[in-house]
């Protein structure tokens, strides 16, 4: 039985403790109240939260992981240790400066609600996403198979992934997406009267729904790597661009052919993930 | 108690039968098979279905909406009809067309789903949602009322709009984030490779679901008013621009400040609507 510790149960460390039946930490005492009512057990200090675990979880965000790393990694010397930021570049430089003899593997669960922090915590946060794992210069492969086997208790599909080629990726499937949400939200609130809230669908509002990201956050992630970003950006412009061209013109078969190809795109990225992954 | 008659099973007929207890029919007869098995009263033929109803509920296509609502009329003479389609300027300009003495209330439940058919339709689709009723030459104030009734009795808010400006809208909370998620789609998949399932989060799901509508829908939403959806689009492009500006020249108050009024952009969509609605 692998004894884990959350620190930091925010939304993604609160659902992490609840699915693994993990002990947890908050530096808020407000949120370690919370956790505790919804039954983690949530000792005073982190020294206790961390007593006798095999494995520490580390939940904050990305710019705070470094630090909390170095910190955990003097507090429970013997335990694998694993994050789960959204970026995992400078998480893995972070790794090299741990002492030698640390165990860290880089983490990050594919997952997230509109709503934040210890509240909305759910032990099914995790069911049939994918949780990606890299190798760090403190990683060996016991690790990665105790993490890889945290990941499947808590429902998810661990794939194994390069730092660098991991946050390549997010640029598209997490920032672009959050700055096309956020552009669709900027201008239909531009366009809205007093009938928006009635009038705003749950198509509009899936569609917009990474907008409500926690601005630190979303800037976190959109300065990841600016140009990448911006050419990502830059490319659905001009799908937007040659979509608007054919309205104008009142080219039917391009709007149909445009639709029908997002369609079938759609499809591709929606479907079960088991053909295609290597996790 | 209000006899309510629907008349297409799909997920949306389907789930107002299911919603209101209604009896109903569709032309397929696998359909009408299904629908029985999901507990809905369906005779074999339409005569059958309209017998006695009060209120005919017809949920197909915009462009098949007009003949229908001649056919019904015609078998059903002394209920009130009401439509679900997407688009209201077409339907109430056919109402015009509608023999004097026929009662005819436009409508559009703001609801919907990635899936589709009577498989996907649930009693609980417009809980929370917002069902707008136009009036047309053949509505009068109780055949509004009787419809608002059943909006309410199916868990929505009924809000009553002119049909062009019911259509004006659609433009902003529904074809532009369909077009939006449909150039969003195509650009992260013609950039995906094996993984690309499996590194596609709820965030990049949930901004793209719009793009699996089906195409002949997403074309005729598309097409409704390509110059207005043109001008919707290109405000969107030109916010991306921006964006992308602003992170190609680092400027990061400028980012910052961007993703900081999407999010309070969004926050005014997606708040309860009772205190702007007018419904």
């Amino acid at each position: 039985m692998t004894r884990v510790a959350v620190v930091g149960l925010g939304l993604i460390g609160g659902s992490v403790a609840l699915a693994l039946g993990a002990r947890g930490y908050d530096r808020l005492p407000e949120v370690r109240r919370e956790a505790r009512r919804r039954g983690i057990d949530v000792p005073d200090d982190v020294a206790g939260a961390l007593a006798d675990a095999d494995v520490v979880v580390t939940a904050v965000a990305t710019s705070e992981t470094p630090s909390l790393l170095r910190e955990v990694s003097a507090l429970a010397p013997g335990a694998i240790l694993t994050d789960t930021a959204s970026l995992k570049l400078p998480v893995v430089v972070a790794a090299r400066t741990l002492r030698a003899g640390v165990r860290f593997v880089a983490g990050h669960p594919m997952a997230g609600s509109e709503l934040e922090g210890i509240a909305a915590a759910t032990p099914d946060l995790f069911r049939g996403r994918t949780w990606i794992l890299a190798n760090t210069a403190r990683s060996d492969e016991a690790a990665m198979e105790v993490v890889s086997a945290l990941a499947r208790k808590a429902g998810a599909r661990p794939l194994v992934l390069d730092a660098e080629e991991h946050d390549r990726w997010m640029t598209w499937v997490s920032h672009l997406p959050g700055a096309v949400a956020s552009a669709l939200a900027r201008v239909v609130r531009s366009r809205a009267g007093p009938d928006a809230r009635a009038l705003a669908g749950p198509g509009l509002l899936d569609t917009t729904r990474l907008a409500s990201q926690r601005a630190s956050l979303a800037l976190e992630l959109a300065l990841a790597d600016p140009p990448a970003l911006a050419a990502a950006i830059d490319e659905v412009s001009a799908e937007l661009s040659g979509l608007s061209a054919a309205l104008r013109r009142g080219d039917t078969d391009a709007v149909a052919a445009f639709f029908a190809a997002a369609a079938s795109a759609r499809g591709e990225l929606s479907g079960p993930p088991d053909a295609h992954s290597r996790g």
